[in-house]
C-alpha cells in the first residue's frame, strides 16, 4: 500500500485537494490518501516536507491558486522553489498545481480550470507512483494540464 | 504546555507582536510565548530558527512590515524565502506575517491592517499547532487575513 | 561502463531526449543510457537527482521546452535553480538542455532548434564525461548549443 | 570576551567597517573586533561564514556598498540571500550593512548615509549581542538606520 | 604548496583563463594551477565545488561571458547564486570574474574588459590566499576590476 499525500489551502477558491484526490480513486487503486490543508502557498513546502518524512508519503500532490497581483507571483515563485528544496531533500515527487487567478477571465472559467488541473495532475502523480512508463510514451507531446495540450511540433 | 515563538522588527510601524500574542491568549490555552525582536525582516529567518532550535519552540509567527520601495519588495523577498529554509531545515511551521506599508492608502489604514492580519494569523497558528482539522474544513474557501475573505468561487 | 541519465518531460512539444541519445551513440561507446520522463520542467531536479544516486548515473541530461509566457521564463528559472542544487549536492554534472519557445519564429524552427541543441549538447556531456581535454582546447571560443557559435572576440 | 566581525569591500567607496567599529567601542565593552576584508558584496558570505566557524565570532556586521546599475541591485540580492544562509548554518546573526549608490544624490550624502547607517547598525549589533530586551522596547517603532526614523503609525 | 583552480566555459568569446593564469604566475609564487572547462557559465557551480573538494584547490576563480539578451542575465543569477552555495559549502573562496556582453559597445572593447578584468581579479585570488592585508588595506576606496576605479567618496 502506497501513501499519497494531497496538501492544499484555506487561501484558494476551490477544493482542488477534493477533486485529485476523486481522480486519484478513479485512475487506480493501491494507495491510502493522506490530507493535510494550511493557510497559503507559502506553509506548503513544509507540509508537503512533513507528509512526506514524517507522514511517509511517498509522493504529495500540491495544490494553491495564487492571485492576480505581483506580489502573488512572488509567493507562488518562493513557494515553487521550496517545494523543490523538498523533493531534493526526500528524493521524492511533489506535483506543483497551482492555478493562477489570472489564468482565467471569469470566476467559472477559474473554478473549470482548477478542478480540471488537479485532476490531470492527480494522474500524472498515479503515473510517477504506478506507471512511469506511461510517461515516458508521452514525452515530448506537448502534454499540458487544464487548458488544450500543446501537441507535438510539426 | 507548547511554544509559541513570535518574532517581529524594530522596523515595522506597528506592534503587531502585541496584538498576535493578544489574539493566541484570546483563542485557546495550553501555550506559553517566547518573543524575539530583531531589526529587520532580513534579520527574521535566523532569529526563527533560533526560537524553534534553542528555543524549542512548536511554531513561529514572523511578524514585519515592508516599505515600498522596489528595494523593499526585493528584502521582503529575500526573508520569505529564507522563512522557507527554516521551515525546511525544522519540519515545522513558520506562519509569515507580512504587511507591505503599499498595501494601505493611509496609516490610520495601514495600522487596521496590520492588528487584523496579525490576529487572524496568529488564529492560523493555533490551528496548525492545536486544531488542523479546522483548517482542512475551509480547504478551497478563500480566506485571507486583514482584507475580505475572497470566498468560494462559483 | 558509465552511465548516461536523461531526463525529460511530456510537456516539451519535441522528443529531445531520443535527439540526445541518438547523437551519444553516435558519438561514442562506454555508456549505457537511463532515461526517466517527467511532467513538466519543475519536475527535472528530482528526477535528475534519482538519477544520480539512486540509478547510479555519472552525468544527467535534462532536456525541457519552457513556454512563452512570463510564468514559463519564471518556472524555468526554478528548474535551473534546481538543476544547480542538484549538481552540488552530488559533485556531478547536469547539462541543461532548454529550448524556450519564444526562441523560434515558427514552429519548425523550433523543432529544427530543439533538435540541433540537444545534439550538440549530448556531445557536451560526452565531453564531460570522457574528454575533458575536448571542451579546454574549445575554451574561450563562443561555441553555442543550437544557433551558429558566436566564435571568438577579434 | 565575545567575538565581532566585521566583515567588508574593497568596492565600497567608503570605509564603513571603520565607522562601526568606532560606535562598537563607543557602545559598550566586553568584546573583541575581527576584520575581514573581500574584493565585493559577493565575496561577503563566505567571508562571514568563515568569521563565524573558523574565526569563533558570535555575531557579523557585513558592510557594501551596491553600485546603481541593474547588474548592481542583482549582485546585491545574490549576496543578501548568502548572508541570510550563512545566518542559518551557523545560528548567528549577521546584521547586513548595504548602502545603494543610488540612494543619495551626491557623494557627500553618500558618504554622511553609509556612515550613520554603519553606526546605527553597529548598535544593532551590539543590541543583539549584548542587551536585546532593548530591541523588544524598540518593536513596531519603525526605526529606521541611516535616514530619519519613520516612527510608529498613528 | 597551494592550488588555484582555474574554471571557464567554450561559451565565452575570449580566453580569459589564459589571462589570469597569466597574471597569477607575475603576481607571485607558491601555488600551482588546476584548470577545469565547461561548456556554460551554468556549469561552473559544480565544476568550482569538484576542484575544491576533490581537486583540493585553495580558492578558484570562475571566469564567464554571459550574453546581452534577458535570459542570459537569468543564467548568470543562477550561476552566481550558485557559486555563492559552493563558497558556504566548502568554506573556501570563489572569485566570480564574469565580463557581461552589455558592457562593451565593441568586440574590442569587450576583449579589453575581459582581459583586464581577468587579470585584476587573478590579483585579488592571490590577495585572498597569500597577503590578506592588502585587501584590508584597500578596504573602502572603490575599487574596480576593468573599468576605472571609482574611487572614495569625498
Amino acid at each position: 500500500m502506497r501513501l499519497v499525500g494531497v496538501a492544499d489551502t484555506t487561501f484558494a477558491r476551490f477544493d482542488m485537494a477534493a477533486a485529485a484526490i476523486d481522480e486519484l480513486k478513479k485512475t487506480g487503486t493501491g494507495f491510502k490518501v493522506v490530507r493535510r490543508t494550511v493557510p497559503g502557498i507559502k506553509d506548503l513546502p513544509v507540509a508537503c516536507k512533513i507528509l512526506l518524512e514524517e507522514g511517509m508519503c511517498d509522493i504529495v500532490i500540491a495544490l494553491g491558486m495564487p492571485g492576480a497581483q505581483e506580489i502573488d507571483r512572488m509567493c507562488a515563485h518562493e513557494a515553487s522553489a521550496g517545494l523543490i528544496q523538498v523533493q531534493l531533500q526526500t528524493n521524492k515527487h511533489i506535483i506543483e498545481v497551482f492555478v493562477h487567478e489570472s489564468e482565467a477571465e471569469s470566476d467559472k472559467e477559474l473554478a473549470w480550470l482548477a478542478e480540471r488541473r488537479a485532476r490531470e495532475h492527480a494522474v500524472n502523480a498515479y503515473d510517477l507512483l504506478f506507471r512511469p512508463e506511461r510517461l515516458e510514451r508521452m514525452a515530448g507531446t506537448g502534454q499540458r494540464q487544464g487548458f488544450d495540450d500543446a501537441g507535438r511540433l510539426r
